[in-house]
């Protein structure tokens, strides 16, 4: 799918101008995202649970303890709303109305299904963890069938989405630009600091290649 | 109030020991945050919309156009689950199974009212410019009286609510402190860069004092 349908499930309503329907433009922002916001209805009532999210393909998974609530509910193939946002700063216009915020945000719908088998398992939870530290998944010891026993996934196929972006300068009336008001961007980011070894970590243990490279580089 | 009850709508399932109900905590959290993730339900289904908010004591603050329809689902009083999440660290164990993140959380549930009156909306959004930036309201141009008509603000009394906190370093399995694999905490940094000046911005106008003192304070 190289677009989502624009349906009344996923049509950006509000500003319409910053509404984006490509899958790769709602994939890039989800695969930026460590963290979504799961929307879900129980005894009639809406939850938001934040969790730590991964795509694979047109998929967005989600897992946990088998005991969860949230994994448990979505297991049933319930509906779910995923929604993750990036907020890259604040938009200072001259005029209080016109404030705003830079941010790139995509809301996607779907139902859960539970991912069966320690193979299918096992793949997500590479995808899991190579996507919180690449290289990770060779160092690190990986999951025993104890645990994986104890590790539900589930996957939520993306059957539609929405992304929102706004980016750039502030936007005032014509007759507000003529005000002795500082106006402009205040850019926010969002980056690692140094790496803070375990307490108990022997000293011939030194700081791992991929650990150190993915720490200098830029992160959005 | 002090401290939420624990019922059935805010009781932490998962990891308990993460659970927190004190009024301060779930305050802090919620303070600390430009953006929640606003869930509720529309003809029996699940949406998450990422919205600004504010808070003005037991009342979470939403705003936007009068158009919204989030706004106008919850003018209506519905009910709304806000969640809101700080992402600060990746927490590498030795083993893949005890990978986690560093976070702190908020959860609050809560039925909406529109706010009536430009008293109390000039108030809301003073409050929501002051939080974006403390001084700005006092510089910008105001609101005028179209500019209030055309927004609309919500009130969500936090009728409960609930705080999920994780810190420190990793915990491995006893067994596992003997691999020799790198372990520790990656930390995650959130800060503001330097102000970028709108193009249009007379060069007589200089960075205001309290934008400068701002963005030189460690943000969370």
């Amino acid at each position: 799918m190289t677009s989502f349908p624009i349906t009344n499930l996923n049509r950006v309503r509000r500003l319409p101008e910053r509404g984006q329907y490509d899958a790769a433009t709602v994939y890039e922002i989800l695969d930026a995202a460590l963290v979504g916001h799961v929307g879900f209805i129980v005894e009639g009532r809406p939850f938001v649970i934040p969790t730590l999210i991964a795509r694979s393909g047109d998929e967005l998974l989600l897992h946990g303890a088998t005991s969860s609530r949230l994994l448990r509910h979505l297991e049933q193939g319930n509906e779910a709303c995923v929604a993750v946002t990036h907020l890259d700063g604040l938009v200072l216009a001259r005029s209080v109305f016109h404030h705003s915020v830079n941010y790139r945000s995509a809301v996607v719908f779907g139902r859960g299904r539970l991912l069966e088998g320690n193979t299918q398992r096992l793949a997500a939870l590479e995808t899991f963890t190579e996507k919180l530290l690449p290289g990770r998944w060779a160092d690190a010891r990986r999951p025993n069938d104890v645990e994986l026993k104890a590790t539900a996934v589930i996957a939520i196929r993306i059957e539609s989405a929405s992304a929102k972006i706004r980016t750039g300068a502030p936007k005032d009336d014509e007759e507000d630009y003529a005000l002795p008001v500082w106006a402009g961007i205040l850019p926010l980011m969002t980056h690692y600091s140094e790496p803070q070894p375990d307490g108990p970590l022997p000293e011939h243990i030194s700081l791992p290649d991929y650990l150190r490279e993915f720490t200098t580089e830029p992160s959005s």
